[in-house]
C-alpha cells in the first residue's frame, strides 16, 4: 500500500509513473514533521536496519552516517564523502513491521541517519516542497515491489550487453582498439564491448568522430561487428563552445543551453574548455540533443554511456575571472596556514562550485528554475533525452544506455555504472554493498569498473574483482588515464585465470540474463541482502559481504589482498560450488553455520541453495556465440528443483511473451525436464 | 646471524648500534643484484608472505604492491598511496627457512613487492651507496630480535605516557583545556594528557607561548599537573622567519638552517608561512635546538610531539614566485582539459615537491649533503635532537617523545603516531595491521587518533577505535580542525560505554606496561600476526585482523559498522574474556575454529590463551592512582600458569633492575603467587 503525502508545490520530478491522490500532509506516518516539512524525524529502533539510498558510499545498512543526495563529480570514494553522483532517495526501514519511503524531491536532501543522534532518521530538504511516498508491504521485498511498480518497470538492455566490455581512457585510434580486440580473439578471452572514451571524438565535441584517428568510422563500427564487437562511446553533457560546431550553433539560436539570470548562456568548462550545458529539463531540448544521437546509430553503434552529466563544471567563465584576480592579491604576500587554504581553495573549490549551481536556470514549460533547485535531475534528462527519441527511431531495437549521474526515474532509460572508482580493495567491497541498494532503487543493469578506475590495480585485485564482476549485469573493466593499463592480456601471469573467469560469466549468461529479465519484468532485486531473504536470522541480517542472487545463489566473493579463501556464513544448508571453468567444478554440500571457504585466483566460489537449480550455457567466446537453449542444469536438489527460465531475441521489446518463459524442473536423480514453447535442450551438469 | 653487504659509500645513517665488517658485496644471499647495486631482484615462493615496512599502508603481508620509502605529508591514507610518514627499510620474508633485510639507505627506496611480478620482489634505490643487511635465523621472531639488537633498544616512555590522552587541532585558550579536564574528571572519563596542538604557540613559532590564550603558562602546567594532567605541547620542524625571534636569530647567525647552493638558508612555508628548517643531519645544530626544549622543560612540561618533520613544505619561495608567473600565462586563456590539470598542478604540486627536496643541503661534517639524499633522515634527526638533550639535562627522568616523520634509528629516541588519518573504519583496520609492522621496526610507543583524524567521526567508530586502542601503548583521541568535536563527553549516547572502555585500559595497564617494558628490553614484539606464533597454520597465516598481544592474549577487534560481533579464527582452544568493566566481565572457553563472537558496542572482547594469565589492576582514573602492586590475575589454566610481571617506578631509567621482575603463579584452582622482591597482593580476579 503506497499513500503519497504533497508537502507544498513540489517541482515534477517525473520519477514516478503511477498517479496518485495526495493525503493530507498533515497525516504523514512514522515520521514527525518539522520546519514547516522541511524535516523529517523518525526514532529508530536500536537495532533497526536501514536499507536503500542506491548509490552511495558505506555499507548495505546505512546507519550511522549522513549521506547528501546531490549528484557530485568527485572521484574520492572514501567513507568521509556524503554524495556520489547519483541522487537515490529511497529508503526501507527494516523494522519488526517494515515501510519504505520514498522523498522526491529534485534539490539537495540530506539523511541523517543516526549519525547525530544514533537512533535518529533525520531527512532534511532546503525548501518545503516535496512529495513523500509511504510504503507498507508484507516484508521488505513486498515494499521494494511496490516501490518499483509505482517507479515504472527499469531499463533492459541487448543481450549482448550481458557480454563482457574492455574500456580504457583512452584508445586513441582504430588500430589501438583493433589490437585490444585482437588480443582478446587470439588470446580467446570473451569480448563483446569496447568502448570508446572521450579521445573518439573531435576535441571532445559531442557527437564528432577524430577524423585522423578514426577516420573510416562507419565502416570500422562494421569492421568490429563482424568480429561481434560492438563499440560503446561516450556522450558528455557539456557543449564545446565553437563557431561553426553545429551542435553549438543549434543550441545557441534556439536557446536550448541554460542560461544565466541575465538570459546569456552560462558558460562552464569541461573537457573541452568552455562549454554550453543543454537545458535537459526541458521537453524540446531533450528531443533536438536525443535526435543527435543518430549521428552515431547511422554509422552503426547501437550503445553509448553518457558522462559528466551531474553536470561536472571545472569551473565557471565567471568563477575563474575572480580566482584570477583574487590570486593577484595573494602574489607577495606571506602565505602563513590561512593563506596557504585561502589560495588552494580558489583553485580547488572551483569545481563543481555549489555557486554556480545557483548561477544558472532551466527553462520548464516557461518558468525558469534555478539550476541548484532541480540539479539531481540533470543526469536523469540527459539520458531520458536519448531513451525518449530511441523509442521513435527504433521502436523494436534495444540501444545500450547508461549513465554516470542519475535520480530515480532514469532508471526507465538506463543503467549505470558506479563511476570513477579506485583500484582499491576497499572498493571492490563497495560494490558488493552497493549492488542491492541501486536494485532497490530500480537501477538493475549496473556495475562498477572492474579493477578499479583510479590509481593502479594489481593481478590479483583485477582477478578477484572479475571473479565478483561476472555477476553484475554491466561487466566492463576499465582504467584511467596515467594508471597501470589493466586488460586481461596485459598481465601474463593471471591472464590464464582471467580467461577462465570471464568465460563462466558466458557460461552462467542463461541464469543471469534470466535472472535479469524477471527482476526487471516483477520488480524483483537481482541482488538481495540476506537480510532479505533471511528476516528472522539475525546473524544473516549483519552480513555485508555477501550477496543473494536470484533465489538460487549466494554469492562469497573475496575482496581481501593476500587471502586464499574467507570465512562465509551460511542461513541454511547450502552447496558450494567451486568452478574453475565452463567444464571444470566441484560441489560439496555445508551445513548452516560460519565456515571458512578456499577460494584460490583462479576460482569462482558461490553457494546454491537447497531446491535450487541453474542453467548453464556451453560458453563461448561472445554473447551470440552462446546457445540460450541449449543448457546444463547446475542444482542442488533435495526433494525437487523448479527454475523459470527467461529468454527471448536479446534485441527485440516483446519482453511479457508467454513464449518466453519455461518452467525447468530437476529431480533428485538429476532427471531433468522443460515446459513452455521454447525448444531446449537440457542435462545435468554433474 | 647478521651480516653486512657495503654497496658503494653509504651515508651514515646511524640507524644500527652495532658495527659489524662488512662482507663482499658479490657475496650477497637471496637476492641478484642489478644496475651496480640499485637494484636487488628476489624470487618470491607463491604463497611466501612478506611482513614489515613498519609504518606502511594496506596489510600485514606487504605482498602485492609497491612501497616507497619517502617520509610524506600526506594524509590521504588510501590504498593507492605508496608512502607515508616513516621511512622503515626492513623486511621479513617468511619462506620456510625465513630471513629479515635490512636495506639501509637514507633517500628514496622502492619495494615492488609482487606488483610488477607476482612472484618477484624487486627493490630499487637512485644510487648503489647502501648498507644491505641480511639477518638468518631461527624463525621470524628470532630475526626481528636479532635485528631489534642491530638497531638497539627500543624508546621508553614514562608510564603516565601509558595513560589516556585527549587531543584537538586545537584548544586554543587556558580555559578550553581546563574544561575538557573538568569534563572528563566530573563524568569520571580517565585521562592523564592534554595535548597541545599548533595554536599554543605564538603564531606556529616554536618555542613560544602565546600570552594572550595562555597568560600564565608555568602556573598552568602546574595546577594540570595537580589533577594529574600532563600537557604535551608539539614542536614543528620548521622555524618561522621573524626579525627578532630569538630561535631565527640564532639560527641564521650561527649557519643552522638549511642552505640552497647558493649559500643563502632555504625558504619553505609552513604553519607561520615563509620558514627555515633545522639542519638536524648536523650534530651541532641537533645539540642547538634540543636545548630549546628547556624553555618548555623548565616550566613544568614533561612531553613533546614532533610534528611536520618530513619536512612537510607548503611552498618554497622559489616555487611559488614560479607558480604565480606560471598562472599569469594562463589568464584569459580557453583552459580545456591539459590546460585546467596544469593550472591546478601549479597550485597543488607546490606541497612537498621533489624538486623543492632537491634544491636545499645538508652540512654533514662539512659535507654539503644534498637533501634528497637523506631525505628519510630528517624527522628521525629532529627527535634525536631533542632526545640526545633529554639525556643530558634530565639523565634519570624519562621525558615523552613521539614523532610524525621517522627512520629506523629513531625508535631509540621517541615513538610515533600514525599521523593525519581519517575517521574512517578501514583506518581501524590499517591500524591493526599496521601495529606488529612498527614493532617489527623497533617501534613499540605507537598508536593511531582514535577516532579518527581527518573527517567526522561516529560514536559507533569512535567506540570501536577505543576498544581497540585501549592495547595500543600510545592511546590518543585526537581530530582535525573543521571535524565533528570527538572528546568522550561529546557523545551522551556513547560517553558512559567510552567511560567504562577507558577504565579497562586502566584495567589492564599492569599487563600492558609489563608486556611494553619486556618487548623494549628484550628485544620482542608487542604485537604479533598470528602468522608469528602459530607458523605451522596456515589458515593463522592469513589472519590480517586479529593481533596476539604478548605470549597471552588474542585481540579481535570489531571494525565494520552495524556490527555487533564476528566472525574470529582460534589457532587453539582459547577462553574468550567479554569486559564490560574493570569488575564486570565474563568468559567463555572456545574450541580452535572458526567462530562467531558477539561483541556488543560497550564491550571489549579478547582471548586469553591456554594456561596463560594477565595481571589486572583495580582501575583509577589516572595512571598515579593505578596500584600496580595490588593485582587482580586473570587467567585460562588448565594445569598452571606463569607470567613474568615487570613493574618499577614509570619515570626512572634503571630499567634492569631484577627488583623490577616477579614471577606469578596460578593454578589450576586458582591459586596464586609470586616470587621476587615486589610487594605483591594477588587474587584472582575469578
Amino acid at each position: 500500500m503506497i499513500k503519497l503525502y504533497r508537502f507544498g508545490r513540489p517541482f515534477a520530478t517525473e520519477a514516478v509513473v503511477e498517479a496518485l491522490a495526495p493525503q493530507p500532509a498533515e497525516t504523514l506516518p512514522y515520521f514527525s514533521v518539522q520546519n514547516d516539512g522541511c524535516g523529517f524525524s523518525c526514532e529508530l529502533g536500536k537495532e533497526t536496519a536501514v536499507y536503500g539510498l542506491g548509490e552511495a558510499i558505506r555499507g548495505m545498512n546505512k546507519r550511522g552516517w549522513i549521506y547528501k543526495s546531490n549528484c557530485a563529480d568527485d572521484p574520492s570514494h572514501t567513507e568521509g564523502k556524503h554524495s556520489l553522483y547519483g541522487a537515490h532517495n529511497f529508503l526501507l526501514i527494516a523494522r519488526e513491521k517494515p515501510f519504505g519511503v520514498f522523498f522526491d524531491y529534485p534539490g539537495e536532501l540530506i539523511f541523517d541517519i543516526g549519525y547525530t543522534e544514533m537512533n535518529t532518521l533525520q531527512v532534511s530538504t532546503k525548501e518545503a516542497n516535496l512529495d513523500v511516498y509511504i510504503i507498507d508491504g508484507d516484508g521488505l521485498e513486498d515494499i521494494v515491489r511496490q516501490f518499483r511498480r509505482l517507479i515504472g518497470r527499469s531499463y533492459i538492455a541487448p543481450k549482448w550487453a550481458f557480454g563482457y566490455g574492455q574500456s580504457r581512457w583512452s584508445y586513441y585510434s582504430e588500430d589501438e582498439v583493433r589490437e585490444v580486440v585482437r588480443q582478446h580473439r587470439e588470446n580467446h578471452i570473451p569480448l563483446d564491448m569496447v568502448y570508446l572514451d572521450i579521445d573518439y571524438m573531435e576535441r571532445y565535441k559531442d557527437f564528432t568522430v577524430n577524423k585522423k584517428t578514426f577516420p573510416q568510422f562507419q565502416e570500422f563500427v562494421q569492421e568490429m561487428r563482424q568480429q561481434n564487437i560492438h563499440l560503446v562511446p561516450i556522450i558528455d553533457a557539456g557543449v564545446k563552445i565553437e563557431k561553426d560546431y553545429s551542435v553549438y550553433e543549434e543550441g545557441v539560436q534556439n536557446g536550448y543551453f541554460c542560461k544565466k539570470a541575465d538570459g546569456s548562456p552560462f558558460v562552464g568548462a569541461v573537457w573541452p574548455g568552455k562549454s554550453h550545458f543543454p537545458d535537459f529539463l526541458n521537453q524540446k531540448v531533450r528531443e533536438w540533443f536525443g535526435k543527435k544521437y543518430a549521428f552515431l546509430l547511422r554509422q552503426g553503434i547501437d550503445g553509448f554511456w553518457n558522462d559528466m552529466n551531474e553536470p561536472a563544471v571545472f569551473y565557471s567563465e565567471d568563477g575563474l575571472k575572480n580566482t584570477f584576480s583574487e590570486l593577484k592579491k595573494l602574489e607577495g604576500q606571506n602565505l602563513d596556514m590561512d593563506k596557504v587554504n585561502h589560495f588552494r581553495g580558489l583553485v580547488n573549490d572551483l569545481s563543481n562550485n555549489p555557486e554556480d549551481y545557483k548561477s544558472f536556470y532551466h527553462n520548464c514549460d516557461g518558468k525558469m528554475v534555478r539550476h541548484d533547485k532541480v540539479h539531481n535531475l540533470y543526469g536523469y534528462n540527459m539520458t531520458r533525452a536519448a531513451g525518449e527519441v530511441f523509442e521513435k527511431l527504433e521502436p523494436d531495437k534495444r540501444i545500450l544506455m547508461f549513465s554516470r549521474s542519475s535520480y530515480i526515474g532514469m532508471h526507465r532509460f538506463g543503467g549505470i555504472w558506479t563511476g570513477d572508482n579506485c583500484s582499491w580493495w576497499r572498493h571492490l567491497l563497495l560494490e558488493i554493498q552497493m549492488m542491492p541498494s541501486l536494485n532497490m532503487c530500480g537501477f538493475l543493469y549496473a556495475g562498477a569498473d572492474i579493477g578499479g578506475f583510479g590509481d593502479d590495480t594489481t593481478a590479483d585485485l583485477l582477478l578477484r574483482w572479475t571473479a565478483f564482476g561476472i555477476f553484475t549485469p554491466l561487466m566492463r573493466n576499465h582504467s584511467a588515464l596515467g594508471t597501470r593499463k589493466q586488460e586481461a592480456y596485459r598481465f601474463p601471469e593471471a591472464m590464464p585465470a582471467l580467461k577462465k573467469l570471464i568465460g563462466i560469466r558466458y557460461a552462467l549468461l542463461p541464469y543471469l540474463y534470466s535472472e535479469y529479465m524477471k527482476a526487471a519484468l516483477r520488480g524483483n532485486l537481482y541482488f538481495r541482502p540476506l537480510a532479505f531473504v533471511y528476516p528472522q536470522d539475525k546473524q544473516a541480517a549483519e552480513v555485508e559481504d555477501q550477496l543473494m542472487l536470484g533465489d538460487e545463489l549466494m554469492l562469497v566473493p573475496v575482496y581481501t589482498q593476500n587471502a586464499s579463501g574467507r570465512t562465509v556464513y551460511l542461513p541454511e544448508d547450502m552447496k558450494l560450488v567451486q568452478m574453475r571453468s565452463v567444464s571444470d567444478f566441484t560441489v560439496e554440500t555445508m551445513e548452516k553455520g560460519y565456515h571458512y571457504v578456499p577460494a584460490a585466483l583462479d576460482e569462482v566460489v558461490f553457494f546454491i541453495r537447497s531446491d535450487r537449480l541453474i542453467p548453464l550455457s556451453y560458453g563461448g567466446e561472445c554473447v551470440s556465440q552462446v546457445d540460450f537453449n541449449h543448457l546444463r542444469l547446475l542444482g542442488n536438489v533435495q526433494t525437487a528443483a523448479t527454475y523459470q527460465y527467461y529468454n527471448d531475441d536479446g534485441s527485440s521489446k516483446d519482453y511479457e511473451n508467454p513464449a518466453h518463459f519455461a518452467e525447468i524442473t530437476m529431480s533428485a536423480d538429476s532427471r531433468v525436464s522443460a515446459k513452455g514453447d521454447m525448444c531446449l535442450q537440457l542435462e545435468s551438469a554433474l
